[in-house]
Formats: C-alpha cells, structure tokens, sequence
C-alpha cells in the first residue's frame, strides 16, 4: 500500500501507518469472529468444514479497503476514537464478510466461472459448489450477527442502523441488484447512464454503505452525513472505472485474478464504452468530487479518507 | 389446513379461521414489500428480472408455517393484538424470506439438484441458475431490511434483537450450518444425535428463531420465553421427522415436491435410522413436549401455538 499524497501541499497523511495498526486490528477481530464457537446462549458450534470454507474465503488476502473506509468515517466523525470503537470494528468486519460472500458467489461456475481470486484457487475449487454456496450464505448471515452483539458493547439505535445500512447495501436496490443487471448485461450494448447505474449498485452501493456504517457509529451531523454520503457515492463509481482500466492494462500477477477477465466475457466496462483515455480523466473527476465532498463535510479530521480516495483511484491493482 | 384438536376436551382452538386472518396478512405485506421500488432515501431501483425471481419463490405458495409461528408467538406474550404488532409482521415475512431462499439455493443443481417445488418448476429451472443464486442472495438481505424500518414503527431495541436472532438462526451455527452437515452426510451412517444435531440447525433453528421473534416483539418474561424456546426445539424436530416420515408415505403431487428423494440419495432420516414405527410414536413424543412447554409458560393465550404444534406432527404434506 502507497502512502497517499496529501492534497495542496499539506503534509501527506500517512496513510500507510494508520492503515497498518487498523488492518491489524481489523485481521484479529476476523480470526476470532469467524469460528465455530458455539454462540452464547446456544448449544450448537458450527461444522467445522462450513466455517472452514468461511475462513478460507475471508482471511490472509484482500486490500480490506471496505473496512478501512468504516474505520476512516468513524474517525472522521466520532469526537474521540473511543466511542462508537466496538461498533465500528464490528461495522468494519461485517461489510468484508459481505464483500467476501459476493466474491464466493460471483466466481461460482454459473457466475463468472473464475478459478483464481488474490492468487488462490477460489472456493469452489478447493471445497467443492455446495460449500461455496452455503459458505457464502453463512457469511452474509454472520455479517448480521456481527453487527448484533448482545453484550451491551454497542447501542441497539447503532445496531439497527448498522443492519439497516448493511441490508440495503447488499440486496436487490445494491450490491445484488448490480450483479443481477451486470448478469443481463453481458453481450449487450449499456449507454453510459445504464453502465453507472449498474455499477452505482453492484460496487457502489457498499463502498458508500462502508463510508455511512462508519460514519454512524459516531453520531454524525446531517452535514457530515451529507458530505460523506457524497464521497462515498463518488468512490464507489471511481473504484469501478479504475477496475475496468485495470482489467485491461494490469497482467494477472499483479491483479490476483484473471485479467482480460471482461473484455473476453463481451462484458460492457468504462474502457469499452469511453476508451481508456477518458475513463482515466473520468477516475479524476470522481478523485476530486471526493475530495471535495471532504471539504463540505465541516469534519476536521478527514485525512485517511483521503488519502483512501487518493489510493482508490491510484492503486497498480 | 385442518382444525386442530383442543387439548384435554377443551373447546378446540380455530386454527383455520385463526390462520386465515393472519396469511391474507403476510401474503399482503409480502406482495408490498418484495419490490423493484426504490427504498426511500436511494435513488435506486432494484432490477426487474431480478425481483421477479425474488417475487416466484415466495408469493402463491408455501404452508408459511413460520410466519404463522411468529405471530401466534407474538399474541401470546403482547398484552395486546396492537402491542408490537408491526414488528411480528416484519418480523413474520423475515423468516419467510429466509425460509425461501434457503429452498432456492437447496433446490439448485450443486445442491439437492430439484426440479419441482410447490407443484411448480424451481427458480433455477425458471429463471437460470446464476439468477436462483442471486435472487437467494438479495432475498436473505431483504430479510434484514424488514426488520430494519426507519419510519419509527419498530423500536430499535426490538429490531436490533430480531436481527440478532434471525442472523443466528440462519447463520452457520443454524440453517446454513444445518445444510453443511446435511451435504457432508450422503452416503455416511449417522448415529440418532449426529441425526438430531443435524437437524437442530437445518430446521429447527429458524422454526425455533421465528417462536422466539415473535416473543420479543411482544416483551415476554424470563418464564415464557424459556418455555417458548424448549416449545420451538420440540416442534423444530418434530417438524423434520414429520418430514422424513412424509418422504416416504406420501406421494409427489400431496408433497408438492419430488418424493423419496432422501431414501434415493442415501441420506439418513429418522425413517432409515429407527423405521417408520418408532419415527412416528417419537413425533408424537415430540408433540407432547411441546404441549408440555406451552403450559410451563405461564401464558393464557397459547391457543394458536398448541393448534401449530398440532398441525406440524399431524400435516399430510
């Protein structure tokens, strides 16, 4: 991970530094909480082969940017990092176990059909169709539970926002509404507005969802929520352009998975519909409409944002 | 849906009429809230295709035996019919929701590989395989979205703790959990509690979640809700050797779906672990527990809950 340019010359945020306590944090809390401990209160562990398969799909790989966004809006917003710190850490491993169900399931054969994910076999491959289906299930599900804790460590007013937030990200009006229309779309011409709108949804939506989970764990005004809500929206239409530009000029070393990936399903992307030209302005105009949403935001402390922003649009893969 | 036998002489309880009122109910809401309408607040639409998959494998058809478990559950501990009344409906699509993805992915080929549910072809079948998995997938979100209003209709304590169980209910340490073991099953000799541990996840786990959401809707007492939960395990268990038993007496067009399907599969049941006899007098044994939970709890109004439990061990399909 780059250290990010800080903008006007100010002096860069350190965004490798701050990325690394918080990743950590982020890693632990996903090693405990994908188990099969019984939960309190139940008789019943998990089958070790499902939670297996859980494990596989979730730890050791992933940029984790989903995560770090959560943190990043909570920081930004929360008057010191204490409060709302539990609900955060949850929010930040709920949205990657919803991040990781969809990949499970979009490399399933009757999806994309793809073998390799951050440079693994994927899961189907290694536990078989069944598994990567019910894997999948379960950790959507868990992401729920996640955000549910019944030891009092965080509000029941954050909890169901949190659910609120995170259900409507993934389902049919995002995350699944996206694949289901990128699905419709593969051999077919999209003008750009249907292409946006698609991708408003299937990325869109839980990259901004990450960015208003965090940013209500920490009890924000209706002008931060506004101004985030905006950067949100803005990156996640700049991850989706910089992936499409990525998928044609990146190698599959460097990406993880298979490149050329789209442009061989006939599937329609930035590049194929703008050329790669404008899709890399159009990445800077989304990069700067971030950036100002920060500014409108009246948050003091929107450094890692940023500097999130900067690596969205500048990532090698 | 037969009347059902009032306990000890007593005046038999209306089920019929009793679950009339309350399905046009759930079948109204449900109608309303699986939708291609944008959530208030977003401008984003689900897609057609996509919630027309959603709106086959749940409308017309279906016992919708757990919502009608949420909401007897409900009016037995609400003060009154009006107390937490939003949040049973909410809470009694949920678990319908639940209930019918996990009969999608079930269904698809990598799986129980099923052509016919409900008398009719299965949404694979229907709509292709990449829509079943995605339409499963947006169904198990828009569980949690009901359950998560932001008109104020709710409390956020209760949406919170209905989250919190439907999560756990469905999650890897119960019904996807359940169908993991199920899978790892073919073809292996189980003993009666590997059987039972089984099915505890598979099915009993949501039968038993939808008894107690019900109950938290309506604020119940540490008694009730210990009785409602023991009543939820004994009609859970019931409910799947009542279905094991079916699987082998009944014939496809009674069930709705292909029967003797387990037996050609090698899949242990409690028909091909202690036979058909002693399946049937452990139901009843079952049934009897529940009857016996239900006057543990304290609660006048079990009326619809004892007939339930009737019905579960005595259905015909």
């Amino acid at each position: 991970m780059m250290a990010a340019q800080g903008e006007g010359g100010a002096v860069a945020f350190q965004l490798e530094a701050w990325s690394r306590i918080r990743l950590e944090r982020v890693e632990r809390a996903l090693e405990l909480w994908i188990t099969a401990d019984a939960p309190a209160g139940s008789g019943h562990a998990a089958p070790a082969a499902l939670v297996e398969a859980m494990r596989y799909s979730v730890l050791d790989g992933g940029k984790r940017l989903r995560p770090l966004l959560v943190l990043a809006a909570h920081e930004a917003v929360a008057a010191s990092t204490e409060v709302g710190a539990a609900a955060a850490l949850r929010a930040a491993c709920a949205v990657e176990l919803i991040h990781a169900y969809s990949l499970v399931h979009d490399d399933m054969p009757c999806m994309d059909n793809d073998v390799l994910r951050r440079g693994k076999p994927t899961v189907h491959v290694r536990f078989g169709e069944a598994s990567a289906l019910l894997a999948g299930d379960a950790l959507q599900a868990l992401a729920f539970e996640l955000l549910t804790p019944e030891d009092g460590s965080v509000e029941c007013a954050t909890q169901a926002r949190l659910c609120s937030l995170l259900a409507r990200a993934a389902g049919s009006s995002g995350m699944a509404g996206g694949q289901a229309i990128d699905l419709a779309s593969v051999g077919h011409k999209l003008t750009e507005s249907e292409l946006r709108e698609m991708h408003q949804l299937k990325t869109g939506a839980l990259l901004q969802g990450s960015v208003l989970m965090g940013a209500h764990c920490g009890h924000p005004s209706a002008q931060a929520l506004a101004a985030l809500s905006d950067y949100g929206a803005a990156i996640g239409l700049a991850f989706q352009v910089v992936d499409d530009i990525l998928d044609v000029t990146a190698d599959s070393s460097t990406l993880g998975k298979t490149a050329g990936k789209d442009a061989d399903n006939d599937k329609p992307t930035y590049v194929s519909l703008m050329g790669l030209a404008r899709s890399q302005s159009y990445a800077q105009d989304l990069l700067a409409q971030a950036h100002q949403a920060l500014q409108r935001s009246g948050l003091a402390h929107t450094g890692a944002l940023s500097a999130l922003a900067d690596m969205v649009v500048n990532r090698a893969s």
